[in-house]
């Protein structure tokens, strides 16, 4: 099973809220468990090159099943595993990117938030997926 | 100018409704007038192939101002300007693409549509813009 | 769900069987129903240039959802998408892949066969998924 | 002569059980001495973005006849020959990927194992090859 597209809509409105709130305008992308665009959206004012970004970033979180930023411990200077990143067309190593599970805890997707300041895209990502704040 | 995610979400929900009331779940993709994605929505059941195919239309309208099927006229067998399809990254010659222009006339984006067949993929594309069906 | 490694290997095993039996060394590839590669096996004295046929003709099938050459329906000369097989990185429209569904019929992966005449690879490919031969 | 499909399923089959005993779900790739695939398998529970550094293992330690970390020691910041990890379609300098000689001392194809942490990776390469464990 794989996350459907109202529920990836309902993500990006709670994401496009948030980042109205914060007055950041975001790009926001939902992939399904296999990494395949499911859905997307670019506010209003939103830089060009975050676009890619965002898709890296949900890209990033399908892959390794985890948050974005998770892939630093590994590719970072003195990491165990550098050039990482650069695999599997290139991947985002900081916040943005998180896994959507279902109850079951299976892998059913990940969203990818870019525009902002690293923090601020993960607080976003956050909040779309119904996570408290940080 | 270019067109905003409002609008480009207005698109995407009048392609869903028809594509739904013809039975046929689409891909459906907005990009501005530079070609970036604005906005995205994949119907639950479409196949994965068409994700592709939809942002290239949407390309195609947008990198040569006209219907994608107009693309064909060009690189036919015998056409004037073999080839031109495999340019910019890859190119769609047939029904599904439009181009989005304001009250000026001036290009602000395109829709790329797959999914069905191509004249239910242009069909759909036609009513996303409010422009009658055929 | 997707095919799982013991299921794909298996099926590995009867379309190497069955390559023996014809005398064609075959590229065996199988994907799961994102179009991740789970298993391959390249038999020996098959071509090299097999190797990637076979694994776009598994992906051709899980893309659309269909026997990989169904798309020559549609990208042939005078059909209704030409240039459709040059998307998604390459796409095969003739005999050789096939789509692997469950017991409810969702899509869970593909199979790709190369290295003989399509007709053969089509063949294997059919009896590796237990389906009885045309 | 290169590595033939028997032996490399062998490999994979004596990587899969030590990566269960381990309880790391792995992804495993064998390549020939040309560097192109021979057979490959994706352990049930592994990460996807693991597909591609198993196969970027196998190919780094056959086009440069070691250990896939030994590129590190060229690489690394300071090293004599940095970005080489980007030629060659991208490679991999860390632990996992190990070159497979014949008695004649002939490179005839690599391993590459990904899934777990480096040195996870790197045991389960060794352990493939019948070396002993370090």
């Amino acid at each position: 099973m794989s996350i459907k597209l109202e529920a990836a809509q309902a993500m990006i409105e709670k994401a496009r809220a948030h980042a109205v709130a914060i007055g950041v305008p975001m790009n926001i992308a939902v992939v399904d468990g296999g990494g395949h665009l499911v859905a997307f959206a670019r506010m209003d004012g939103s830089i060009l090159g975050s676009i890619e970004i965002a898709l890296a970033k949900a890209k990033t979180s399908v892959l390794f099943n985890g948050p974005s930023e998770n892939l630093w411990e590994f590719c970072k200077p003195g990491g165990p595993a550098p050039a990482t990143e650069y695999t599997n067309g290139g991947l985002i190593p900081y916040a943005g990117g998180l896994p959507v599970h279902d109850d079951n805890g299976t892998l059913i997707g990940a969203i990818g938030i870019s525009g902002g300041m690293p923090v601020q895209d993960g607080e976003v990502a956050r909040i779309a997926l119904g996570k408290e704040a940080r």
